[in-house]
């Protein structure tokens, strides 16, 4: 029988969800879905696929993973505990190092809303069946729009003809039409030794720096010193963009990285949260909020900052943060 | 010795300041000018120019008048209070009966603000000693700009040609390019006999109705039936668009009457109240509030509602207001 371990990556900020999203308290562990969290939401769905699960997150996010899993009353996980964020390839590697090599991960991010329903119990199905092929599965999604912040896969069947990134507005008009370009999901299937294998293969000081790491981890607690020589490198490029086992799985069910404002927007819209005749929304305030002469915009409230933005300005909020941050505000803490 | 006496008209609930300004609390009375309100700055003002001070206002605005005074340390003034607003020509007669008819009336609004100098010195003067001569003044305000949301006065010399009611953006800018008109600032001077007359000469059943009410009135108070008798007319359509004894004295004062966010907007900033570099401000909040993708952009924040709203559709409130006022809305009382 084959073992499926769900490894959950709850590293990230989420910084283009300020005010919202804070260091102490980054996208994945708002309640501001239906009560529950991106991180929450994460962790049930994919307990109907899989027996065991890996929470792989730094050490500011830990209190806040427990409690969430506190939450949802779910004691038997295992807990890697990263000193240093070193982006998805040597997470993943810490996961796969814990776990046996004919053990299949079913890797996802924590901070993605994703429709749990048939369509995405096909995928997961689909995706294992292949992993217990030996592949490396990468999820990609039917794309709805020509969206620009988001990776895409170009495929034929189940095979992986290139992954591109994040593409300008007329590409992605290009790749929408042609039809034969999914969005990256960040959502990954595979056993585990095929993973390091090909990690050794083709990012070997990756596999190796990972390795040292891990072993002087204890209790799936990283040591800073070692994590600091491991390069930091996403799977997609150590290790997606170069293997020749990979295999696509086109997913139909409703996806988002809920990577800004708008994503949210559209996601709460989409759910019944009331806007004005003008597409006006807020988010956050429990307060009464009139909008004049403004169309699409969205006013974010919480108890110390507020944010007024058009819409279409979402990804203009990373840089709110960042200058935040150089100022070194409380308001980003 | 010219007597000369301050009435203050304070009626008005300043709809398009929603949500700073309610029902329980007009524009007038909001503590935001420098922690004082426009009342206040007024009945400070222009007791440097007058022997003694009549309010006129609604009953419902009583207790915020007394509580402002209160502040300034004033015991001896007339307080004149409406059972049923009836607008300017009727506030005047009461306060006329209240006087002498020797005595001079300067009649100021009580949510404007003005620049307290040497220019509204030197206007006031000017007023006072047109008025001991029998004329009835009204003071028009240099233009600054093509407002529409003014009335404007067509002057030569200290004479009045024509009262001009709001006018469009074209008519305007004729206005200004022109250069004999100015501001209907809704200040006027004159002795309470000489108002009486003319009032009696033009609006005749203005007069008698508000007379009617006035003998009616127990110390200052105004009875409702009587009250409701009396036509809803303003002065300058009940006397100062009829009378030949009209004077305007142009004054070269600052002056707005607050009258919309982009009045407040545009006063705050000059007293350096801080925008970003596109022009956002915030107005009543103190927390820290960023903008993304928005010029000119207003966040109104209050402990029970907020406005958001683009500078250029300040006029817009008002409807904001009366859509809630048909919806017997608590957010606006």
């Amino acid at each position: 029988m084959t073992k499926v371990l769900h490894v959950l990556l709850t590293g990230g900020v989420g910084s283009r969800l300020w005010p919202l999203s804070r260091q102490s308290r980054p996208k994945q562990y708002l309640d501001i879905f239906k009560g529950n969290s991106l991180f929450e939401l994460s962790v049930m769905r994919n307990s109907n696929y899989a027996g065991e699960l890996i929470v792989v997150g730094n050490s500011e996010n830990q209190h806040l993973s427990v409690e969430a899993l506190d939450k949802l009353k779910l004691e038997d996980y295992k807990s890697i505990e990263e000193a240093t964020p070193r982006n998805t390839a040597p997470a993943i590697a810490f996961a796969a190092f814990a776990a046996q090599a004919e053990d299949i991960l079913l890797v996802t991010p924590a901070d993605h809303i994703i429709e749990d329903g048939e369509e995405y119990k096909k995928a997961i199905r689909s995706a294992v069946q292949l992993a217990a092929e030996n592949f490396l599965v990468t999820f990609g999604v039917h794309p709805t729009k020509p969206e620009t912040g988001y990776g895409y896969i170009e495929f034929t069947g189940d095979n992986v003809l290139s992954f591109r990134e994040k593409p300008d507005k007329e590409t992605a008009d290009t790749f929408l039409k042609t039809g034969n370009f999914l969005w990256n999901s960040g959502m990954f299937c595979f056993k585990a030794g095929i993973y390091l294998e090909e990690l050794k293969k083709y990012s070997p000081e990756v596999y190796q720096r990972s390795l040292q790491a891990w072993e002087k981890a204890e209790n799936g607690k990283l040591e800073l010193e070692t994590s600091l020589q491991i390069p930091a490198i996403s799977v997609d490029y150590a290790v997606m963009e170069k293997s020749d086992k990979i295999k696509v799985v086109k997913a139909d069910f409703e996806w988002s990285d809920m990577g800004s404002f708008e994503a949210v927007y559209d996601y709460l819209k989409e759910q019944g949260q009331p806007v004005d005749q003008n597409g006006n929304m807020q988010i956050g305030s429990k307060k009464h909020t009139s909008f004049a002469g403004l169309q699409n915009c969205i006013l974010v409230e919480t108890e110390d900052a507020n944010l007024v933005l058009a819409k279409e300005a979402s990804q203009d909020v990373k840089q709110i943060y960042q200058e935040l941050e150089q100022t070194n505000s409380a308001l980003i803490i």
